[in-house]
C-alpha cells in the first residue's frame, strides 16, 4: 500500500489516497484519536471518483463518531481495466431492468459472482494492510456497497464485527445458502419501491441470514432515495456494536 | 371527561388519570410547558393496568420530547364489561395460534371488526376533549397499539398528522382496502418472527398504506422483543412531523 495524497478536510478529517497494488483507495481517520480508532469498511457500487462526494460525506459521519473509514475502488471500475464478461452481463442486466423484466438468474452470476470473488480478496488485503497502521484498531464494520460482497465478506473475514448492507442490489440466489451462514449483527436497508432490484429476493436473504440480531429499515423513494436520518441510524448501529 | 386522581413523576411529568364516560384513561402532560404541546395517543392491547408500567415508560420518552400523551381503556379489557361475542373470537384465535395454526379470516374479522368500530370513536371522543385542555394543542401523533385501530384512525381522524404503528397483531384483510386510504406519513414496527402474527400479511398492508413516506422497522426477538432504541427511533419520527 502506497499513500498518494492528502489533505485535511473540515471537522478534524485526515483523507489519504492510497494504492494498494493497482487499486486506488481512500482513508479517512480522525486527526486526533485518543484510542485506535475502529475501521469502517465504505462499499459503493463502483467508481470511486463520480462516487467521491457521497463517500467523503459518509466518511466524515464515521469520523464525527471516532471511526476511521476506507474505500475501494471495484474490479472493473473507474479507472481499472474492464472485463469483457463482466460487461456484456452488465449490458445484459440493465437491457432487463429497462424493458422492465426481472433479470434471469444466469444474467445475475455472469455479473455478480465473479466481481464478488474479485473484489473480497481485494478488501480483506486492504484490511491487512491498514489495521498495521498506527491509529487504526479492530473491530472492523462494513456499510454498504454491493450487498452481494457484504454477504461473502461477513461469511469470510472473522475480523468485521458489524454490517450495514444495502439491499440494493442483485443477490445471485446461489448465495442465499452463504447468507445463512452469516452470523453478525446486520442492519441491512430496503427500498420498497427500489426500481433496479427484487424486492422478494431482498425479502428472501433477508429472512435466510442466520445472524440472531438483524435488523431490516425498509424506506419509500426509489434506489437513491434513501433518507439522509437513515445514515443516523446505522451510525448508531455500527457504534453499539464497535465502542 | 372526569380526572379522578393525580400524581407528578420523576422528570416533571404530570399524570393525571380520568374517565371518558364510563373508559377509564391517563393524561402524561409536561408540569412545566412553553408552548402547547402535541399529545401522543399511546395504544396497547388492552388491559391498562397490566399494561400501566410500559404505557409510563412510553409516556414519559413522550415528555422528555415536550408531547403529552394520553391512553385509554379498550373495550372488553381490564375492568369494562367483556363482549360474549369478542370472548368467543378471541378463545377461538388463541386456539389456532396455540396449535400453531393460521386463524381463518372469520375469526379475525369477528375479533377485529366490532373491536375497531367500537374503539375508534371513544379515541376521538378522548380527542375532543383532550384538545380543549390548556396546554394540549394539535397536531396528534399515534403509537402503538392493535394496528386494525391504528389503520382505521389514519384514515378517519384528520387531527392526526403521524403514527407508529406496531404490526403486531393480526387485521381483517378487509381493511386493506381501508390501508389504501392511509395518506400520513407512517412509521411501521415488524417483529420478523412474532409467534403470534403473519408476516406475509404485515409486509402485505406495509405495501397496501397509500402514504407517500412509510417506513418499515424489523427486528428478531419475537413478540416481546423490540429492541429498546426503537423507541428513540419512534419518538424521533413523532419529532420530524410534529415539532
Amino acid at each position: 500500500m502506497r499513500f498518494t495524497s492528502e489533505q485535511r478536510l473540515d471537522g478534524g478529517v485526515l483523507e489519504r489516497a492510497f494504492t494498494l497494488g493497482e487499486i486506488p483507495g481512500i482513508l479517512w481517520t480522525p486527526e486526533a484519536a485518543a484510542a485506535p480508532a475502529p475501521l469502517i469498511l465504505l462499499g459503493h457500487p463502483g467508481g470511486l471518483e463520480r462516487m467521491y462526494p457521497r463517500l467523503a460525506g459518509r466518511a466524515r459521519g464515521c469520523v464525527a463518531q471516532g471511526f476511521a473509514a476506507t474505500t475501494l475502488e471495484l474490479p472493473g471500475s473507474g479507472q481499472r481495466p474492464r472485463d469483457a464478461d463482466a460487461e456484456q452481463a452488465r449490458a445484459d442486466l440493465r437491457r432487463a431492468l429497462a424493458a422492465g423484466e426481472k433479470p434471469a438468474d444466469e444474467v445475475v452470476d455472469r455479473l455478480v459472482l465473479p466481481l464478488v470473488d474479485r473484489a473480497v480478496p481485494e478488501w480483506r488485503a486492504v484490511l491487512d494492510a491498514l489495521l498495521t497502521l498506527p491509529g487504526i484498531g479492530g473491530p472492523v464494520g462494513l456499510a454498504g456497497g454491493l450487498i452481494a460482497i457484504g454477504v461473502r465478506l461477513a461469511v469470510v473475514e472473522p475480523r468485521i464485527a458489524a454490517a450495514v448492507l444495502f439491499a440494493g442490489s442483485y443477490v445471485p440466489r446461489v448465495m442465499l445458502d452463504e447468507a445463512r451462514q452469516v452470523t453478525i449483527p446486520l442492519h441491512v436497508l430496503l427500498q420498497w419501491d427500489d426500481e433496479g432490484n427484487d424486492r422478494q429476493l431482498a425479502l428472501d436473504l433477508f429472512d435466510a441470514f442466520g445472524s440472531k440480531e438483524k435488523s431490516l429499515h425498509v424506506n419509500m423513494g426509489g434506489h437513491t432515495g434513501v433518507p439522509p436520518y437513515e445514515g443516523d441510524n446505522a451510525n448508531r448501529f455500527l457504534a453499539r456494536h464497535l465502542t
